[in-house]
């Protein structure tokens, strides 16, 4: 079983997952796992998956056979395992529990589609639900305290496999960044008794400098103080503190303003390799007055360095004015598949 | 001017350097920075770097020519300018300061050698005294404070020249993990008032299973929570808060040490990738009781996918008791140039 194991010195919690590598040797050249052929994620194969966990199908077709749009299944190579408990113990000064959790892998077209610019409007709608469907099912289980959807697209942003796909990753304890976002947001809620997030928003939406688009319900901005070049972050402009309570009327629009984004992001850099995140409020919290679900995409365009890693302090070599300059102007060249014309806004 | 900026959420700063890519287009491929032929770091070639700012020379030998052992230069291309002032201001929510500080190249030799394994034992012992000077020297400047000095070698650990060199970056701010690390420390000093590096320590050698190298004066060791696969850590035994305050006589154990360590890394891992940071308290500190200085060494096996950047939560594919049982018996097949035996210890 996987173990959890938290450093002595900062809060900072680390999977120990051996089961990842077969053995220490695998890691000498750095590749990424062998990549089963034919492609596991692709219609008519879905013998090579785990039984699947959830899929949206065309009425009377079979699981874990043909007939889905998304299929949610197990990952072969999970970081934490659902059967089990926490186990929560001392080794002299250090603090480890069980890898209990959940890793599924959110399977995003039966066709071989890489990124999410690559779906339909409809097809990301789907997967957007299937985010909030997973979210809400893993968050009944007490054992849970978080859940990460995360999505790797390319080699250099981490995926093993090309075929679309995101992944959710559900922890027992609440990852050190979030935990951060809530504590910077709750104090500033104390002291001047508003969401910071709320705040951003409103002073981007003045400025303009760093709008990316500007929908209806969502806004996309390179922030502040990106970490990485051309990072963008999409917020709701209404409040709320969890992604898994997003009504279906804002997942559709969602859907539009996140491949928008991605296919800018693709326009103006030549399809990078890229992640995205879904930050949201921990599972057992109320809807939180603080705290602004978000969601982040970063191209991975230059490789974090010593610097970076070591001090948490990253050296960015584009303006993020300059990058929602950029990406402003960058519409892609690939029609909404609703034949909706992509408009430009901010 | 590069700017330094706050995110208005969490407590992390960004070095904003525009300078260091001329263009977003530079990113297209994720290519590093052209590299200069001939190499700019290489002995003869002096011309090619700005002035040097120190430089262990052989007696006689002029500034910028032939005749140094270890020289040290300004980066070419500066996250940090050494002119103007902080200039602390606000941008309605956001924190922003101008980016005044230091970035240094510490060239190791004028061989083209890559890896501190390629260096003999003194001459490591000049490169970590040419890192104390650079400190000390830096930390006079009031505007500053902190200096992390990092390695970078290999192009997938963020090297982009790859004659062996390392970095000195000179902040006016105490960067976010070393923030943590200080009062993490911090606060288990005022609950049990002892260091908890010093604890660590003393767990690790009466348990074993994760110490790499047990010198007299240092102990390296696979930390309980390592982020990465192999991460190895360096501590003096002894107690010091500071880097640049360690004795001459220490300065050359650890030449032994580290390069000791690096070279059981390359031969157990096929020379991979690697990064090493030395950590150390910030400029304006007295020595502290609670703090301890320490070389984190990380080899480049893995990218760091979304869910690492996304969360601060590490999937760590290898036990660290995994890690050190290889790392306890790889030594390096290149012989120590003041031929001393390599011992086998721990």
């Amino acid at each position: 079983m996987p173990e959890l194991r938290k450093d002595p010195i900062v809060d900072r919690w680390v999977i120990v997952a051996e089961g990842r590598a077969e053995r220490p040797h695998e890691f000498e050249t750095a590749a990424p796992r062998r990549r089963p052929a034919p492609c596991p994620f692709c219609g008519g194969n879905e013998h090579c998956t785990p039984p699947e966990i959830l899929a949206y199908r065309e009425p009377g077709t079979q699981p874990d056979g043909p007939g889905w749009r998304v299929r949610v299944v197990p990952n072969m190579f999970p970081a934490l395992e659902v059967q089990g408990h926490p186990d929560r113990r001392a080794e002299g000064l250090y603090d480890a529990m069980g890898g209990v959790g959940a890793h599924e892998v959110i399977i995003e077209s039966p066709r071989h589609v890489v990124s999410t610019s690559d779906l339909s409007e409809s097809e990301v709608r789907e997967v957007l639900r299937a985010y909030r469907d997973r979210l809400v099912d893993r968050g009944k289980d007490p054992r849970l305290a978080y859940g990460l959807i995360f999505k790797n697209v390319g080699p250099a942003a981490g995926a093993s496999i090309e075929h679309g796909h995101s992944q959710l990753i559900a922890t027992p304890i609440v990852p050190e960044s979030v935990r951060a976002e809530m504590a910077g947001s709750l104090e500033f809620a104390h002291s001047r008794g508003r969401c910071v997030f709320c705040d951003v928003i409103r002073q981007e939406l003045v400025d303009g400098r760093r709008i990316v688009l500007d929908a209806p319900g969502f806004v996309a901005f390179c922030p502040f103080a990106s970490r990485f070049a051309f990072e963008t972050w999409i917020l709701p402009k209404g409040h709320g503190s969890h992604f898994e309570c997003v009504q279906d009327g804002a997942v559709g629009e969602l859907s539009g303003v996140l491949r928008r984004v991605i296919g800018k992001i693709e326009t103006a850099l030549d399809r990078p390799a890229y992640n995205y995140l879904v930050h949201t409020a921990p599972f057992d919290t109320p809807e939180l007055g603080h705290y602004h679900w978000h969601i982040e995409v970063m191209p991975s365009l230059t490789r974090a360095a010593g610097f970076e890693w070591g001090t948490g302090f990253y050296i960015n070599p584009v303006r993020p004015e300059d990058a929602a300059d950029v990406l402003r102007e960058a519409e892609s060249k690939t029609p909404s598949a609703e034949g909706i014309p992509s408009r430009r806004t901010g």
